[in-house]
Formats: structure tokens, C-alpha cells, sequence
């Protein structure tokens, strides 16, 4: 056969949830189940977040394709050699994607949470989407399922919500969250002690909960003065809305 | 068997997703499956939204028990009279899933999207959780869904999302829009006219999405100047990320 001859493969970014195997969903299940490739991203020496949630649906028959972040360690986040040791990755994993797509073959990249609410696909899908037929499957995202742990909804009425990286600095965090009234502040990692600072210095610390690895075995949820001062990234804050509004932000 | 030897069964807000019954998650098929009361909110005639996204799942062995919503059109949302009317059905409709629980009998209440996320759940839920064990099942939310049928990922690098209802008045809608870098404006229904006046003020008309009834059969995608004149309430704008922090916004 040609590869001419071949129709290309589809691209499937698959949203598997938090962390619980049973919040994926019954189609992330199918389009895993039905695809020969299963990609997903991991560090050296693990076996991927998304892998291990997927466990149970993938069988010896599927193609696993790993993609093992490089070792970044050594090198800070906004050292311009690190950005470009980490887009060359992304290059190059998504080439190796697209060999398969090419050949025919369906590939369902692994997505933990969902993979447009800042998932690691939208790497592969900046690089991969205008070139071969590309479908995301939307999941359930670590944001609600640590919402769903709280004594108290996350939005009450009319509650404007406002999703907050804490990669962000401390002064952009701080002016983010004055404004906000439901409030989750995502990767936290070691971006906690100064998340927390912008929390007090914003007077929302007694009505923010702190939750770690939502869904998972090993989850946590406690009130955020009560949290510890190291958090792992599979960890948020939620600052749930009070059905009021902001005085002074929303007339 | 005296009513006081019964254990209370257990209310579940099961998150029910966007409409594709595909989207329902594993752990929602086990909850409903499980347990003998079903209930739901629904509008006297209809079969209601989430009670038709789990038909596959729901048997004859179920206990339905529907919530019908008074009938409201005749009272404007912001009459007085109409809070009352409401905070009143949903007093009664508390008690008769109370009723179920206390005798034994675990209901799951269903809920479109995520229960916590603008869900009906939180009113279920702010009248039960302190008497009876109370568990929230999250979903794939309606804004996930919306956003991953559009051409570009909701948020890229360190976007802040703003998570915006359309039943804002005008002003506070421009002013949460022009803060804003992500966003999604849900609950559009009669309120688009009004949303797309504050989106065009904010300079964002161009970037902006419409997106009806996600990831359901008759689900609609096209750029907001496209859209038409009137939405149904299965209806968002998104307006991906772009990456950039907004100048003069964060620092």
C-alpha cells in the first residue's frame, strides 16, 4: 500500500477527568478504547497523571507513545533557554504524533481535567490542528471536582467566577482576586506562599478552602488558613461566591 | 419496622454534562443506577434537560420524582412577588426528596453540567446538606464543552478566566468583560442582545464565539458577529485566551 493510499488518522484530545478513574467519561472511554495510539505527557521516570487515570481502559493491544518532558530542573521557567528546550519538545512530540496520524492510525492524546481549560493539548493541537482531522473530548476539570467538596456552591446566583493561574505575579494575583467574587486560583505548587499573601492582602482568606488532588485517594480539603505551606500542583484554591455583588466593581 | 430504626439515605447531585449522554461520566451512571429516587427540575410539559440526557440509564424500577417549576412567565425575575413563588417551590421540592431520605431511600438529583457550577443542585443543596449525607458527582460543564469546538484552546499560558453570567446588568457586564482576558459569558438566552452591546463596547466583538446547545445533536458554532438575533438559554459566548496579559490590567 502507498502511503498516499492511506487516509490520515483523527487526532483525539481526550479530557480523563481529576484524577478518579470513574469521572472520566463514557465517551473518553470509547474514543480511547477505539484508537490503536495513545499519547500523553510525563515526566522521566512516572508514568503520566493522565496515563495512570486511563489505566484501566488501555490494553496491551494499544501503541503507548510517552512523551517525557525534558529534564528542566536545572533552569528556571523564564530563563529563555528553558522555553526553548520546552517548545523543541513539543516539536518534537508532536511529530511523532503526526507520523502515526499520517500512516493512518487514530491517536487519542491523554488530557488530566479537560483539554482546552489549560490543558498540556493545547500544544499539540496549536501544532496538529490545522494539518489532520482533530476532535477534543471534553472532561470533567480539577476546578469542579474541588468545588464539589466544599459545604457551599461555588457560584450563588449571579456570581461572576474568575479562574486565576498562580504562575501569575504577586501583583497581578493580588488585582485579579480584589476583583473577583467566586474565585479559584489554579498551580499552586511552589507559587503557594505568595498566593496565599495576595489572598490576605485581598481580605478573602477566612472564605477560601484549600484542596489537594481533588477526587484522588489521597485528597485533602481544609480551610486555607489551616493549609500547609507546600503545596503540590495537583492543588487549588476555591473562594466559593456569596451571591452578592462586588461593591464598587459591579454598580 | 419503626421509622426510627431507618438509616436516612444519601442525596446525590449528580452532574449530568452538557447534553450528549456520552458526556455523562462513569461514577454519574453508577449514582443514578444505585439509587431508587431520581429527581429533577423540569418546566410543566417538558421531560426536563437532565432527565433526558440520563434516559439510557434511568429503568422502571426508578421512583421519578419531577420538580416542576411554578409557572413564572407572567411575573417579571425581579419582582418581588416571583422570589417568593420560587424560594417557595423550592422549600416544597426539598421536603419531598427530605421525605425520601428519611425513610431510607437514597436519591440522585440530577443536574445539567456540574451541580455547583450555576447548577439548580445549589438550591437542593443549601436546603439539605446539613440534614442529611450529601454528596456532590461533578460533570463536564457546559463551557468546556462550548469551548472545545472552537478552532483555538479557552486559555493559553497563565489567561485568567473570567466566568461572566449574561444576567448582569449592562454595566457590570462591560466592566467584567473589559478585564477580562478568557472568557465566557453563560445564561445568554433573552440577555444576548445586552451581552453582545457590552462585548462590542469592550473591543472584543471579533474574537468572541457563539456557541448553542454544546455537544447536543442540533449544537450550533459561529463567530459572535454571525450569530443570530435571539438565543436559547443553551447558549454561551466564548472568547478564547490569547496568551497576552491584558495591558494596564495586570501589571
Amino acid at each position: 500500500m502507498s502511503g498516499d493510499s492511506v487516509s490520515p488518522g483523527r487526532l483525539y484530545g481526550v479530557g480523563v477527568g481529576p484524577g478518579d478513574p470513574e469521572l472520566m467519561t463514557l465517551k473518553a472511554v470509547r474514543r480511547i478504547g477505539a484508537c490503536p495510539v495513545v499519547a500523553y505527557f510525563c515526566k522521566r521516570g512516572t508514568k503520566g497523571h493522565a496515563r495512570r487515570i486511563a489505566d484501566g481502559v488501555i490494553t496491551p493491544d494499544h501503541i503507548e507513545l510517552p512523551m517525557v518532558y525534558p529534564v528542566t530542573v536545572e533552569l528556571p521557567p523564564d530563563h529563555p533557554d528553558y522555553g526553548r528546550q520546552i517548545e523543541a519538545f513539543f516539536d518534537e512530540s508532536a511529530e511523532r504524533i503526526a507520523a502515526h496520524l499520517a500512516a493512518g492510525r487514530s491517536v487519542a492524546a491523554l488530557n488530566e481535567g479537560d483539554p482546552f481549560f489549560y490543558g498540556s493539548f493545547m500544544h499539540l493541537f496549536l501544532r496538529l490542528s490545522t494539518r489532520f482531522p482533530t476532535e477534543v473530548v471534553p472532561g470533567v476539570t480539577s476546578m469542579v471536582a474541588s468545588a464539589s467538596l466544599l459545604p457551599r456552591p461555588l457560584m450563588l446566583r449571579d456570581d461572576v467566577l474568575s479562574v486565576i493561574p498562580g504562575t501569575l505575579d504577586e501583583a497581578a494575583l493580588l488585582r485579579a482576586i480584589t476583583g473577583a467574587q467566586a474565585c479559584v486560583v489554579m498551580k499552586l505548587g511552589s507559587n503557594l506562599p505568595k498566593v496565599r499573601r495576595a489572598i490576605a492582602a485581598a481580605g478573602f482568606t477566612d472564605r477560601a478552602w484549600y484542596v489537594e488532588r481533588a477526587s484522588m485517594e489521597e485528597q485533602r480539603v481544609m480551610p486555607l488558613r489551616d493549609a500547609p505551606d507546600s503545596a503540590p500542583y495537583f492543588s487549588q484554591i476555591v473562594i466559593p461566591g456569596d451571591g452578592k455583588r462586588a461593591e464598587g466593581v459591579y454598580e
